[in-house]
């Protein structure tokens, strides 16, 4: 079989916030041909909900629903909605953390993660959470990676990738202090995070992934003068990664490697921390940022700005981002489901 | 008397590395009209190695030219070089860290500061150096403001900015490994650096600063979830800057407040490292980038950028960052010997 003749991917979709822009998004993506041209597409959310989001998206909604439990008819190019009555939007105060904005998309995050545990979705989308707003609902709740390893009984290395076209950013460590960092590097963890890089990348359809890897210090530590790390740590982590015949360079100063990948001299940059990346990628593209969450047995898709509360309601929520997350899911489905065939 | 009446400022330029684009930079600067007009100029270098450069530059240079201990006779708009007969440009080999390179800038730069500390010029340039090189003749070479500080007697705090059309950026910490960063951050050091930078902006005619304060951590610390120096050290050094009568605000996360700076909610971000400024301001801007020794008794001002040995020789070595190097000079000599008349 041939990826012309394979069936679309099947992309399982979880309504996110119903605080923010979250079903405005939705249904601005339902309605775009090329997304539903991408994938066979079942959304898992409250229909008043997404009745309300395509009223101040201004989209007429062409889509099948069905409650919950019921057989799901696909049908190619026609998104389905499983209706979980979840959520009267009447009730969720717009452009505020709320438990019922939180419920509803942990709900319905669940119902598409195990959508794609069980086989049935081959890639996973979500429109965006508030983090604070999940707490009130899963205390304990850190982040998308550790939630979707709970629910599904994940226990091997996923990480975050963050995506804009042409240019793909992971990190090594994420949301931890910053002097903590630097005691967090070890050669393996980052060799570790090049092949998951590589992978994802690979999997998006790019053959030979070149990533750069950026140092930790000023000038990649100067030659030692400013910091020991790049000599002691990341130099070999990416001496193993090429022996590996992985396409990866480095460690490179942090503040040109972007200014090198944006011109496209990489497909990738592996940083060190947080902010090493998130600075320059919101400054590259901000609008149009996808967050993947690789290394799990199905990519996990969103788009990488927030819930957007301040402009909650108003019709104004760019659905670049959102829809960038679709059809990198879709596409990435699409190639995994070829490579398992 | 007004600012339309003043002098011009007088300009020390010292050329920089011979073996770089240093003389190719100083050729097309001192044959910029704009620059000719806005200070009297004087440069210190060697006949020889301009004339190499204006040969590359494809300039045609129109300035006076002295021995070293001869008066100088400056006019309006005609720049005089002080010809130390100090390096003979067939012994640098281009593109190459050279000793002879190192000690060419160095001895210009001496001479430019000396006439500085003097008062005999109101602003320092100076075309860009070469750590290594400068190491080759002066081992505990650390950087630009060390050895300033050190050749004038200068005892004060000093600091370094990043200034692009309309964004300026100053760090509270430097070349230190990353790991130090936070246990170097106190609440009077990030005060002293909201200091520097409401002044030196002042000084270059910004009438009431607006400046951001970056976080530390991850999305600032997420209210102490991921590090507590924001809580600890930079919202009390913030909060003692507005009482200060300085319009600072923060601390904001890294990765966004210069997406706001950017599009002009503010005129300077003022970041814990190194790379949490330089990373986003080589992005902005690197080709116009100036750098701003301020703190010393006068400006002193070079390029972004570095000597860009792989384009030694090649006439093709932008000279917009320079060129904004000079300008920005000349306007805040203009208005310190304005405040001082």
């Amino acid at each position: 079989m041939t990826e012309k003749d394979a069936p679309l991917p099947r992309l399982a979709l979880a309504m996110g916030d119903a605080a923010g822009v979250s079903a405005e998004l939705a249904a601005k993506v339902l309605a775009d041909p090329a997304v539903r041209a991408a994938a066979e597409i079942t959304v898992f959310g409250d229909a008043r909900v997404l009745a309300e989001g395509a009223r101040v998206a201004g989209v007429a909604l062409d889509i099948d629903t069905v409650k919950d439990g019921q057989r799901i008819a696909r049908k190619p190019g026609r998104p389905v909605l499983v209706d979980l009555g979840n959520c009267d939007p009447a009730t969720v105060p717009l452009g505020e953390i709320s438990e019922a904005g939180g419920r509803f998309a942990t709900e319905n995050f669940r119902r598409a993660l195990a959508m794609g545990a069980s086989g049935e979705a081959d890639a996973v989308c979500f429109t965006p959470f508030n983090k604070a707003a999940m707490r009130l609902v899963t205390p304990g709740y850190e982040d998308e990676i550790g939630f979707s390893a709970e629910a599904i009984g994940f226990h091997g290395v996923a990480k975050e990738f963050n995506v804009l076209e042409g240019l793909w950013n992971a990190r090594v460590t994420s949301h931890v202090p910053l002097k903590d960092v630097a005691g967090l590097l070890t050669k393996q963890g980052i060799l570790n995070n090049l092949h998951l890089t590589n992978d994802a990348l690979r999997a998006s359809g790019i053959a030979r992934p070149r990533i750069a890897v950026a140092g930790l210090n000023p000038h990649a530590g100067d030659n030692g003068n400013f910091g020991r790390e790049e000599i002691d740590v990341i130099q070999p982590a990416v001496e193993a990664g090429k022996q590996a015949q992985i396409g990866c360079e480095g460690p490179f100063p942090a503040d040109t490697v972007f200014v090198r990948a944006k011109r496209g001299d990489f497909d990738a940059v592996l940083t060190m921390y947080h902010d090493q990346g998130q600075i320059a990628m919101k400054l590259i593209g901000f609008d149009a940022g996808v967050t993947l969450m690789g290394g799990f047995p199905f990519p996990i898709c969103t788009a990488a700005h927030g819930t957007a509360y301040d402009i909650a309601g108003k019709g104004i929520a760019h659905p670049g981002a959102m829809r960038n997350a679709m059809l990198l899911a879709a596409r990435m489905a699409a190639r995994s489901s070829v490579k398992a065939a």
